[in-house]
């Protein structure tokens, strides 16, 4: 009996790497005063309307004993959308964010299984630039936490408002298919999209227009009159504040696959561009019944990511010592007790075996400390500590031995 | 737009309690050594085969694109037992907790939504009935780290191999439905149970004899040969090494609806009795390729149990102070910044309100600190603190400031 194609078992060493990226994605959250929330794994299969042409096709959607059509969640802001406007007596602004497992039924590949866990962060109550400002702040901040700098990722920035200002400056109609060209843009050639354009049967002069916007690297490049532009002047400007101008990049083929961005767009990309997106959000001022803006972050691509840069940590056991009794489980027993009480973490040899096969076991779970009780010492209120790194033995006091933890923990 | 019949959202407050019995779970785990895991969301429907009556009934099962059977985790032990069959090279012991929501379709009502959040725990790799204790231990640590007493809760516990001997000796067949009868024996009166035993065709000898083996409080009224009753009695001496038999109540009547259990039986109940049973487990040493033992504890059981006990406290913001910037919302940045680079939880005021409009917001939020940031004070490099419980005000520097909250937390 083996698992589900495209759903992962996290054994102890897979949870212990997760949780390294859970720890931090939650710090950050909270360094910058967001509360953490949860959303339902099912949700009514019609929330997800706005969510673009990809994630509806892609639902785990189900009728129910009920006869409702209900969804696996695909993703979280219809669900934080609905949560706030579910509760008239949140104060504003709320600041939330949550990290639930999220279901799409898709091909399974490098950096895409059925399920991921998605990290969502949101601002909601205001259509102020600081917000949006603040939001991209914390992307940031994650990414560097985890030890990437501006030479492995970049911010890339557009705004919604001003690609469609853009397109009716060009007397462009077919926004939507054009949007969803740009959306896959990293993987066609320059070529490509000119073909592709053409074939929407834009004139050469629109086709000439779209690549050029597609091509800005700076604002001042951009000519017309558009809210969407101010937007993303106040929005460099605030960032500049941040200290955070190195990280972005203005790029205009943002897209996001989602009807319900109304302003700024925003995705984290690795900058040698292997990569799919690592983390992508936006402004979404008509979902949730007031102002709001956010993004989701998953771990898988994030994974490959840190994988590659050489940035996962080799993450010890949660325990801190293993006890081994030398015929004594019996008087181990309080000690290990003791020690607990202490908050250390012990894992006490329950299965009597021999000293060579604990201290293996002991190595393979990379437990860092053991501590060895025989009798002879014992009577002299001595037990014998070991450190599995240094691999250093010493005859101490079960006192001593709690000091050592704690100071080295 | 409301979220689905039976499934729960988690606004901050609420996420906040839920935290606060996640964190006690796991510090219990951890202080016993044992590692965290996760499992698939999604398993295929055979492995539940034995998780007794109700539960396949209770399956949200669906037939995904792939055709296959699958099955929304209703309960931990059988993926737990998957993991284990499915990776040859973990060494024993295997000690191991998980927190995963788990989902049931049954009628909604106190105490039972569809879907609950279980904490599982389990030790596999021997028969040996220090691990039971070991696991009975953990569970009875977790209680009274809830603050909970021997006055509020016990945990009663039997052995399926001296049930059924004690059945072999009353020459009764239909175990089954014995079993299922004192599964909801806390539901119905002495004279109830005896008609429905009588219903089962049982002679009045073997009712009596029933009867009898319901009532015993102690191991010597057991008067037959039974390996499960020298489990019992080691099970129960080894307890009283860790000091817990206050805790400790014999009681044959525990059956666990599981099909899978071989030995020990367990379950965590109020003392009141009105409540179901808060957490169950036992031994199940032919599910996962080697003997094991371990336990299910839910959420939403203990929830009621705590909040009628006065035992679960109020908890504050997960955010340590809020900046109030009075019309310098650019100078607050970098000493926001400064604050969170100490590890100090921020929240920082974008909306450009009133000082008592945002003040009311740091109180309804629960925030304890307030800083208040003004032009005057800060040309002198001060800023004010407010104290939002106390309601002292001070005029200090953003370094003191830091001191102060590091010291309180």
């Amino acid at each position: 009996m083996t698992s589900v194609k495209g759903f992962r078992d996290f054994y102890p060493e897979e949870k212990r790497t997760l949780n390294y990226i859970f720890d931090i994605w939650k710090s950050v959250a909270q360094k910058y005063g967001y509360q953490e929330i949860d959303i339902p794994i099912l949700e009514p299969v019609e929330i997800y309307n706005k969510s673009g042409e990809e994630i509806p096709e892609q639902i785990y959607s189900f009728i129910d004993k009920g006869k409702r059509a209900l969804a696996l969640r695909p993703e979280t802001t219809p669900s934080v959308a609905r949560m706030v406007k579910q509760k008239s007596s949140l104060k504003k602004p709320i600041k939330w964010y949550s990290i639930s497992q999220c279901y799409r039924y898709e091909r399974v590949q490098k950096g895409r299984s059925r399920e991921f866990f998605q990290f969502n962060l949101d601002y909601l109550g205001t259509k102020s630039m600081e917000s949006d400002a603040e939001v991209i702040t914390t992307l940031i901040k994650i990414l560097t936490s985890l030890k990437l700098t501006e030479n492995d990722f970049c911010i890339k920035i557009s705004n919604r408002k001003l690609i469609n200002d853009l397109f009716r400056n060009l007397k462009i109609l077919c926004v939507k298919d054009i949007a969803r060209l740009l959306d896959k843009r990293s993987r066609i050639s320059d070529k490509e999209l000119k073909t592709e354009l053409v074939n929407l049967d834009l004139s050469s002069r629109q086709v000439k227009g779209v690549l050029d916007f597609l091509n800005f690297k700076e604002l001042k490049q951009i000519k017309i009159e558009s809210e969407g532009l101010d937007e993303l002047k106040e929005l460099f400007d605030i960032l500049k504040r941040y200290k955070l101008t190195k990280f972005l990049k203005l790029d205009l083929s943002i897209m996001r696959g989602f009807d319900y961005y109304t302003g700024t767009v925003f995705e984290a990309f690795d900058k040698k561009g292997d990569l799919r997106s690592i983390a992508g959000g936006g402004r979404y001022d008509n979902l949730a019944g007031m102002p709001g803006v956010g993004y989701g972050f998953g771990d898988t691509v994030l994974n490959i990511f840190l994988e590659e840069k050489k940035l996962l940590p080799e993450l010890n056991s949660e325990t801190d010592i293993f006890i081994i009794p030398i015929k004594n489980l019996d008087k181990c027993i309080p000690i290990a007790e003791e020690l607990r009480k202490s908050n250390i973490k012990v894992n006490l040899d329950l299965l009597k075996r021999s000293i060579s096969k604990n201290l293996d076991y002991a190595n393979k779970e990379k437990i860092p400390y053991v501590l060895i009780i025989g009798e002879d010492e014992l009577k002299k209120n001595k037990v014998k500590l070991k450190n599995m790194f240094s691999g250093e033995e010493k005859l101490t006091s079960v006192k001593n031995v709690i000091k050592e933890i704690q100071n080295g923990t």
